[in-house]
């Protein structure tokens, strides 16, 4: 019979590590509540200021819910988590932080931006609309290895993904390493583009609601997602597309990416930091070419849906 | 005045050289109905073996139709191309090469596969429905260097850019660096995934017909499209998704690729090698995030609306 639980947020736990205690039991079919507090642990609050931003303790960063204990669950069994509802609280903030980020020697000034969330879209960086599907950037169980250690790279029981389409309708499915799979998560995101150029999302509390499913001893090396459109509205639409070449995908990504930043600032006249934030909440990321050596093609594109129409050449 | 022109495909070039003679002078603004050969050069034909295909002449490879001289372009300009129709002839191939390839090191043995096109999609790999939408792999202009350039590696100039989404109802904008600009197009696939994996799209002639403008004096680094919808139908729908992390871009790409390739056969029956001939034309590749170091995450995914439903985990 299905049972629904509620877990809050706190305490928060920012490792993977098998031995934490689980905060929760459940069995498999059944549905939880799960509040998650936003990326920062609850430190980042409306209105806050750049200079306080740059006094928050990094180390609880994602500050994850969990981990819930699944009966049953066993090393070699796949955990199936399936997303039914993601709310979040009508604000969220991204953020430039010195080191961080794959334009990290373009911007190198620390920035803290607000912004105010509806249910479909935001205005806060007008006069791009950027739509709003939140999702969980991290999704996990704990790892194989004994020990702890921080969220930040994602791995084979999943983890920091920040993978867009986990939103809404989706199902995400994991490996399991440990006795009761142990599962976490966090890092609410109420939109995130391909990449999350900058370091963020847009970064929010998250309140969600996920049922688990447990498929026993089925062969799965690494996470896999059954995405749903019903939600995602994923369609591109009409769109810009910048196209860089380079012999590495990286360094093409982050060519792509300048000059996608480049484009926003002169004809939409956004200022260097906000176009690459837009970039980290709303622009895709694709591999268009990885067999033309010995070069790449990235291409990174921006739907016309989040800026106001705009010639880019005289029309003639 | 506009005008319209047509160009036959033959002779064909397999080099950039802003040496070679014009085919065809016009003036911007007209329109050229361009005849392509597949990317073979008419080697490949309906019906040809594996066998007979190892022996054609590679050298001949892109086949490009041109140079068009455009009247009054110069170094410095950007030409505009608009992509009006791309029309097929029902037939196509793909095909595996040793040596060649995302996953060149697993897939060694040659392999030719021939496609029978309908107008919207092919069934030729069934059970897979792949939508069909024309585009040409190769459109650029003369490169600012003297010399002559094998065609595989794109650039600054356009080139083997392979950008799935320069369909019908596109433009693409060039940097010009040559007086004409010298414009020449070939490769044309009928279907292709991001990255192209096993080194083909659906290989096939096509007849073209594309409107040239040029922007003067105008900024421009590298090649940018404007993106239609009309005719892309670019939207995922519900999807496999698999996700891959990696400490380099290209890596996470080849593991991706890989374990959707295993999840075809062992979940649709597919075997290895049309599996792989399936991701190259059907698959997109996304940087899902490239930030969270040291690790960068690559999400290989699959439309649900190409493959018969199946519940790859049982219902519960």
């Amino acid at each position: 019979m299905k049972r629904v639980h509620s877990l809050e947020a706190e305490p928060t736990h920012s490792v993977w590590d098998r031995s934490l205690e689980p905060r929760l039991r459940i069995a498999p079919g059944d549905e939880v509540l799960i509040a998650c507090v936003d990326a920062s642990g609850g430190q980042v609050r409306p209105g806050m200021s750049t200079t306080e931003y740059l006094g928050i303790d990094r180390t609880r960063i994602h500050a994850l819910t969990g981990p819930i204990w699944i009966d049953g669950a066993e090393p070699g069994d796949v955990l199936q988590v399936e997303v039914f509802s993601t709310r979040h609280t009508g604000w969220g903030w991204s953020s430039v932080v010195e080191g961080l980020g794959l334009l990290k020697d373009r911007f190198r000034e620390p920035y803290l931006f607000h912004w105010n969330l509806g249910s479909d879209s935001t205005s806060s960086l007008a006069p791009a609309i950027v739509p709003v599907r939140p999702f969980l950037g991290v999704m996990g169980v704990a790892p194989a290895e004994h020990g702890s250690f921080r969220t930040r790279p994602p791995g084979v029981f999943g983890g920091n993904m920040d993978v867009r389409e986990l939103c809404e309708g989706s199902k995400l499915y994991l490996p399991v390493f440990n006795r009761g799979a142990l599962f976490s998560c966090g890092d609410g995101h109420a939109a995130q583009g391909d990449g999350e150029v900058c370091i963020n999302g847009i970064e929010c509390p998250l309140n969600v609601t996920l049922r688990f499913r447990l498929h026993k001893q089925m062969n799965l090396d690494a996470p896999l997602v059954e995405a749903s459109d019903s939600q995602l509205l994923d369609s591109l639409g009409d769109a810009w597309i910048v196209v860089e070449t380079g012999t590495a995908l990286y360094d093409a990504a982050r060519a792509a990416t300048g000059r996608m930043i480049d484009l926003l600032m002169s004809r939409w006249g956004l200022s260097a930091v906000h176009a690459y934030i837009l970039c980290s909440v709303a622009m895709r990321l694709r591999l268009s070419q990885v067999v033309n050596e010995p070069v790449h093609t990235v291409t990174a594109a921006m739907s016309k849906k989040i800026l106001p129409a705009r010639e880019l050449f005289p029309i003639q």
